[in-house]
């Protein structure tokens, strides 16, 4: 017809015709073109902001010019102005212009609904904005009393009619008591948030565009939050501060005896959790300049034990055998219930936990690392305390929990220390003359390097914290100190002074200062025992899967961004693997935390995908015993690793020694045992 | 099949061939039979009693013995030793004993699921038992290594598979925090209280079988409520209190303006009015030998602002037009969000409120009196400070409120009282001596029986209640001592000392004791007004149905239920009908919330039939001022009460004098000034 107009959309490529006079953003929406709007199409939000593109589209068969739709109006116009939100050059509000002839409309990134948030590693997914609590502006009928209905009722209405929401189900009462002086001083505008689509749960007088939410990484040691802007995806704050609940006890397991002796205990550890999260989160939000009262929605995932001590779930089950989760779905509640005092109606969603030792960090691990996509087989390791372990593709996906302690963490160890200023963290040592060299947090420099002391002065060298040990013991094994079976080779006393004796074992003296620095036999024993206890796991699940070698490796957490790979595979921590495809991904936890966040379908895919997840418990596997004990070695014992030897040239392995096979031997005896109980 | 035996229930008729063998339980339920049980079968709840029927039925075709059953076993043989739980002669527990042959298995209605509860009335359904909140014992698979699951799934799981809840969602956190400790306490037997068959609300380890409910009526005088078991439906105990807002005004607009007044007065309320529930709560449990923790359900009703205190919500906009209501749905909240000290995840629910002056008390009269099932048509009129009514039939039915004033409840009356011990709530008044008699609350005797003065010695005459008021003007009118249009007849003081001066009108001596007990031409005119208000109200609602006579009436409400209907229809207080088509329903909305605590499936339906009610608001409607006026006269002034006439012997009506004539003028001129505002 002679008075419709051609308009294309780009980049979605939807197209239609119009009547003249129709607004943009009309034609967008019945297209079901993806344009971000809060208002509504009133020019409030200025969140609909478009470009008309200029030429001959010959693909399309039209010419587009800005003038084929209507000029700038008034409203438009406050935007030129409006300095923080003016528009970037060409931009035009949908919402305002009307069709004046055809044209190709382009969609900015920015002005779609479910933009995408770009993530920087290559082989994750980006984030698509879909958060769980929404804006909405309505302008609602005012009350008649010819045609009496609640005010509630009428603002249901105006989000059903004016936003398509037709699965509304009920109010939040706190919500509800405050609703109808909102509407009054709103003069029957009002802002609505509205959770899953469903549930209203806050209401504002007039338009309103702040929304915020937090995704909180709960650790045994250290609570992390990010602050996000829910329409932007845009994280404004990041903070961290120590978990309080380490005063009944450093690490998990000490926590669950100090619920099971102390009556009380576990609420005394939920009430301090409860504390610093409150804490953290008045914190972030004055970095953010925002109110507490202005998250409107929170998601939390910690391990297995800083689950159920949020929720108030005594975890002394989690201490033993069955380690029965009192639930493993996802949870919905209140701020209100878990005594949070950010809005009063803000939702939380806690990711589901996996088992009782895998927790809903592993579960953010897997929102964030989705090997339940992945086309290659992938290993996923999360290391802390205890070292959460991920294998599969997209077909399937197995999970467990290794007891690695917390050797890793620098525990255990003679001269271990947490990763702070001062602390060992690389090591180099000189084949021939055994001489280390090393850096420490807090300073530049190689320990070799001018300058080195004079910087470390205040500092000082404290200790050496976890990935420092690691690469201690790979330079030590390549220079020939340690053996396969992880012996310091006492022989080597002859070549340096720095391998001592001590007692019946020896030492090898990394730096001579105050306090000495030493590594010593017990502390390559921690760490085999750790690194044995990982690699098992990882080769229990690649047992289960009847596979011998994984495509890819990703290392999560806070000790797999800081460890080298290539030295983490020298000792054997992790099965062979080409080093290219060794990949750290930082706090992968919270960062599933902060996908459940900003995207609402994603908790859903969670716990499907959790769900799915194929349980493997080490603790009843007997094969888990027999890799262990054939881990012990350096790289480890049976495994040749020939895509590590190609990338780095180690020492050709030696025989087997007695440790080991005496090792082996236990162990065909302990499963002879379980599988055959009744032959004794 | 050789192995197979015919069985039939009864009453249902249903009938089946099962393997010898099977349970009378599990044949019961593979036939869809109502049979109750809250073990699952497991002889531990007692409730799945049958009778096996003796003799032959050629109906059927078989004959039925007791031996075609198994004889009793240990667990059968228990219950006839237990005292209480002792079984009637001829029952047995249809999970213990096995199909031996073909049988008549009757269940008795206490066996039932589904029972119903005989209401005393005709007209009114009974109810049918379909509590909200159940329980059910289940046996929970106890945690596996091998298959981790959390503890709740694995209940939920019992409760699929053992009581067909496959629309379970989710859990309480208060349960979840408890749910592992119940589990292991009960040996993993546990019982579960599961609210509209979704959410899990409690959990108790082992069997159980004790669940409550209380129905709520929050009248803006008195709150009464009715403790129930939620198995057989039988109220346990009921008890009312003042409502303590009483202090912040007597009627329902003083305490509007005392929230509009005072910041902060709204919260004082409903403080008071959560505070005196608690209480009412408490002494009604110990009452019925529970605890109130033992309450799991609770519903309300209340007219519109004493939902909207209630609730938190202040009712201010509940005080002028447009009347708005924050909500008009049904609501349900947790016990602990309205700070009520019953089981702490008990759920309540408000029924709906119709419209600003029509409240969820209403809505409970709807649900007890089904208007919207009635064949006829209905008028429901619940009398209070302002008259509620109801007119209808199943294709259509309206609602008013009718601003009666508290004039039926004794005030703006010179001697009035509310209705307690000394009230005068029976008058005769002979019409040739004009000497009255009467009847005072807390005495059996009319006052000129002998012994009157001595059984009243204690609690005297003190004044006269809304029934008594009603009667006293009735009997006047009768005796000529009041005209129809209300004027106390000066004339009358020639044939009786009772009839005196008082300044320019006229008054009637009923009692000359201490208080000396007076009908003032005053007291005359508030009863016309408040009648005229009713009448004009039912009259409204007729216009709009667009009839002249309704076929049945029904008095709601304490005052409806003291009145006597006769005298009510003299004075016209409802529209003319026959008199023994006139009842009264007591207290109607407590017994709709009774419904609501008792059947899940009426909520739904109340919602409905608010949702359907067509609402008429009386303050803009100008016929309702036109028939306000009509109806001053007694009975009143256009109405010839044709149907009245035939039962009582009335005097004949007097010509309108010039009281109406005024009063029609001055609706005329009304009017015509609202139908045609520009012509002034």
């Amino acid at each position: 017809m002679a008075d419709d107009a051609l308009i294309v959309f780009t980049p979605s490529g939807r197209r239609g015709r119009f009547e003249k006079g129709t607004t943009v953003l009309q034609a967008a929406r019945s297209l079901g073109v993806d344009v971000d709007s809060v208002c509504g199409g009133r020019g409030l939000c200025g969140r609909c902001q478009v470009t008309v593109s200029e030429g001959e589209f010959a693909k399309h068969g039209i010419t587009s010019r800005s003038d084929h739709v209507t000029g700038w109006n008034e409203v438009e116009e406050r935007y030129k102005t409006e300095g923080k939100r003016a528009f970037k050059a060409g931009r035009r509000l949908s919402c305002q212009m009307r069709i004046v002839d055809n044209a190709v409309i382009d969609v900015p990134a920015d002005s779609q609904v479910h933009k995408q948030l770009v993530r920087k590693r290559a082989e994750v997914r980006d984030i698509v904005m879909d958060p769980a609590v929404r804006l909405h502006y309505v302008e609602v009928d005012q009350p008649d009393m010819h045609n009496p209905s609640g005010d509630l009722e009428r603002v249901q209405q105006a989000l059903r009619e004016q936003w398509g929401l037709d699965k509304l189900e009920d109010c939040d009462l706190r919500t509800l008591q405050h609703l109808q002086q909102a509407l009054r001083q709103g003069n029957w505008k009002v802002t609505v948030a509205v959770h899953r689509g469903r549930r209203i749960t806050a209401i504002w007088p007039g338009f309103r565009d702040r929304a915020y939410g937090v995704a909180v990484d709960i650790g045994s040691t250290t609570i992390a939050a990010h602050l996000c802007d829910l329409q932007s995806g845009e994280v404004l704050a990041s903070n961290g501060i120590m978990n309080p609940q380490i005063r009944f006890g450093e690490d998990l397991m000490s926590r669950v005896s100090y619920a099971m002796m102390n009556p009380g205990g576990a609420q005394e550890m939920t009430a301090a959790v409860r504390q610093a999260l409150n804490d953290l989160m008045a914190e972030t939000a004055a970095e953010a300049g925002i109110t507490p009262e202005e998250i409107l929605n929170a998601t939390f995932v910690g391990n297995p034990i800083m689950h159920h001590l949020l929720l108030g779930i005594d975890p002394t089950e989690l201490g033993g055998a069955p380690f029965a989760l009192a639930t493993n779905s996802g949870i919905t509640l209140w701020a209100a219930e878990l005594d949070l005092k950010i809005h009063q109606d803000a939702r939380i969603y806690i990711l589901p936990c996996i088992a009782g030792h895998v927790g809903a960090d592993t579960a953010g691990v897997a929102l964030s690392e989705t090997p339940h996509l992945s086309e290659d087989i992938v290993l996923i390791v999360d290391v802390g305390t205890n070292a959460e372990i991920l294998l599969g593709n997209k077909h399937r996906v197995l999970a467990a929990s290794s007891p690695t302690g917390p050797a890793f963490e620098g525990a255990q160890i003679s001269s271990g220390q947490r990763a702070a200023n001062g602390a060992i963290e690389r090591v180099r040592i000189d084949p021939e003359t055994l001489e280390p060299r090393f850096k420490v947090i807090g300073c530049d420099l190689w320990s070799n390097e001018e300058g080195f002391r004079k910087q470390t002065r205040k500092i000082g060298v404290t200790g050496i914290c976890g990935s420092g040990i690691i690469e201690a013991l790979a330079e030590m094994y390549m220079a020939g100190i340690i053996a396969t079976d992880g012996t310091i080779d006492g022989a080597m006393a002859a070549r340096s002074e720095r391998v001592r004796q001590d007692g019946r074992t020896w030492t090898y003296l990394l730096n001579a200062g105050e306090p000495e620095i030493t590594v010593t036999q017990n502390d390559v024993r921690a760490i085999q025992l750790a690194k044995a206890a990982l690699y098992a796991g990882a080769r229990l699940l690649m047992d289960h899967l009847e596979i011998d070698q994984v495509d890819r490796v990703v290392l999560a957490g806070a000790f797999g961004s800081h460890i080298d790979v290539k030295y983490a595979m020298i000792l054997g921590l992790i099965p062979d693997c080409n080093l290219d495809k060794v990949s750290s991904a930082g706090n992968a936890a919270g960062t599933g935390a902060r996908i459940a966040l900003l995207n609402q379908a994603s908790r859903d895919e969670i716990e499907r995908v959790v769900h799915g997840i194929e349980k493997v418990e080490t603790a009843v596997e007997p094969r888990f015993q027999a890799h262990f004990v054939e881990a012990m070695g350096i790289p480890h014992t049976t495994a040749p690793y020939p895509r590590l030897r190609s990338a780095v040239p180690l020492p050709a392995p030696k025989k087997a020694t007695a440790t080991d096979a005496e090792g082996q031997e236990r162990s065909r005896r302990r499963r002879r045992r379980e599988h055959a109980p009744t032959q004794e």
